[in-house]
């Protein structure tokens, strides 16, 4: 029996029965697979805070994994079903930008649109792709399916706005939250490789109701009570206050935007 | 080594220690057994909504799996455990009335009073039957105990009054609320399959504080802002508000009356 | 294939990518590993709650199981990171405290300081310890490692406060609240083991603005309404009210004081 590894991460929550659907699915096609749990409790329709999620946490799993990310607003509508290869990793998910994160980190890749039905669990629902479309073809992947079997290679996968921040004038950009951890802390969108150079210039950044302009090497040198940015173990720019909760004091949310000002 | 396949299906919540001990007993039994959780965030003592969470993911596993579900109210009391058989697939409860959707939907079944005390964990605690009977027991049954060997037959499972609306007058009954979903959906016991019909005739629908009276064939072709009627994905009779939350529209609580009159 | 078992108890939370990453870690060392969660949800930094619960779960894991425990207010500090081996199992924390419930409990046992970095996962973070240290350490150790080669023997792994109640007086004590459990029951540290004599005894247990005086052998046999103590499954002093909340009732809160005096 075969032991491949398949990840889920979906906004179902962990109250109804939709991800053990799921799993029973994968399990009666691959019944040898492994599954891991990566968040059920991405914020509602928060395509962003999934690419975060999935972006943080597939590079600790090993090559040969496949995984499954289901946030899905548009399921039933015409939005395509889309397979990414990626440094032996596959990805299987909704073409809305979920893997932004990873296509933009990664040395290359490759993409299918998923159309191959006889790999789908019949009928296929208007509501629920997770189970009758990502689930069965996540596990034929896992065991084995040649990739380009699902479907055309498809070259203009979505690209999420959230993926980079957006420049709108002279070292000015719109940036957004894409995560609140459950310390608090706001992870934004602007990532340590390309903004490296804001820790040694004066900077403004805007969230909601606060302006930071303070940059901190660590958690513990800063002054407690005082908002600062710092470059997060994520690789991207986080706002934090020592020993305190930032987004609560800034009413920041997943989703909203930031602005900087260098 | 054998790799059975379990589900466990509680109201325990994912907080205490409760969910592990029992899969920390199924492991020693069965060491090879695969353990998918179906839900541990059932409502607190609500039979009704374990029932119908059990009912829609149970098909969605390979023949051959073995489900625990433990909503026990009536833990130390003189309730009696039960163990089902029903198209190859085994379940493994209290008889207080949790397989009641199941018995109505399949096309035959089996069942037995577990008394087989050498399968249990000793010394059986009076609180805590979920780990000390239901664990062991479905550990072994997946194992390959012989399914007669549990105890006897038994004719007369518990069958829990929300199982089926109650007539209660011409061309009124009385039904219940059997969960509502992470969007506001509330979930009734009317089915498809006997109330179609409703869908073509004038209808009272009455949940608390609100009246429905409009049937809609889909979410997306009902008008934002209404509360409606339509056959949801379970087969039941569910009513949602388009874009907005229904069971807070209409103060809805799982296990609660629904009138309906046609 | 090795099987080996692992459990794992953090106050990480199931929203964030944390737990995932621990596992995608183990199952690259151990890819046969079958990994249990006995719970995210501790209180977050209560050391003491996670002890409890830990304390709670071990057993009913078969022989040869590893239990990794991560609430580590101390990470990125000069805090210890240890190897328990008890009874077979073994069990993978900072040096903070955390298995204080389970050296009191057990025959004998062996600590090892964990210094080994040739089995970390490298670059080692300041902030996630869980990843880099003691997920990939207790793969290690799953798969066969011999634990002398962890680190050096240590004879003073700290013990919590909480472990034990503190004499403060004639016939007096200060204990603690290790957990409140899902219907409100307060469990505090005091053991039967130690302080059954009570049971028969006029005594006067405080727990934040309330004084219990009443003992009852069971819930059913108490008057409803009132508060009273019992000796609960967990083999602690408990304190609850018949069907209601005493946790509620009490403004009690994990890790608070408890006096007793007899």
């Amino acid at each position: 029996m075969k032991s491949p590894l398949i990840t889920l991460l979906t906004d179902f929550g962990l109250r109804d029965h939709y991800v053990a659907a799921m799993k029973g699915v994968i399990l009666g096609i691959s019944p040898g697979a492994r599954i891991v749990d990566i968040s059920h409790q991405v914020a509602p329709y928060s395509i962003a805070e999934a690419a975060y999620t999935l972006s943080q946490a597939w590079r600790c799993f090993p090559k040969g994994t496949t995984h499954i990310a289901v946030v899905d607003p548009g399921v039933g509508s015409s939005r395509r079903a889309i397979a990414v290869d990626a440094e032996g990793h596959r990805f299987i998910t909704p073409d809305n930008g979920l893997p932004s994160l990873i296509l933009d980190s990664v040395r290359g890749y490759k993409v299918r649109e998923i159309t191959a039905s006889r790999y789908f669990r019949q009928p296929v629902s208007n509501t629920f792709h997770g189970r009758d479309i990502f689930a069965p073809v996540a596990a034929h992947l896992a065991n084995g399916l040649v990739f380009s079997k699902l479907g055309e290679a498809l070259s203009d996968p979505v690209i999420g706005t959230f993926a980079k921040p957006i420049p709108n004038g002279v070292n000015k950009w719109l940036g957004t939250i894409l995560h609140i951890d459950s310390f608090g802390n706001i992870i934004t969108n602007f990532s340590e490789s390309e903004f490296v150079r804001m820790e040694h210039k004066p900077f403004k950044l805007g969230i909601h109701k606060g302006v930071i302009k303070h940059f901190s090497r660590s958690y513990a040198s800063s002054v407690p009570g005082q908002l600062f940015a710092l470059w997060g173990s994520s690789g991207y720019l986080e706002v934090s206050i020592n020993q305190s909760n930032a987004a609560f004091a800034l009413g920041a949310v997943t989703g909203s935007a930031v602005s900087l000002r260098i």
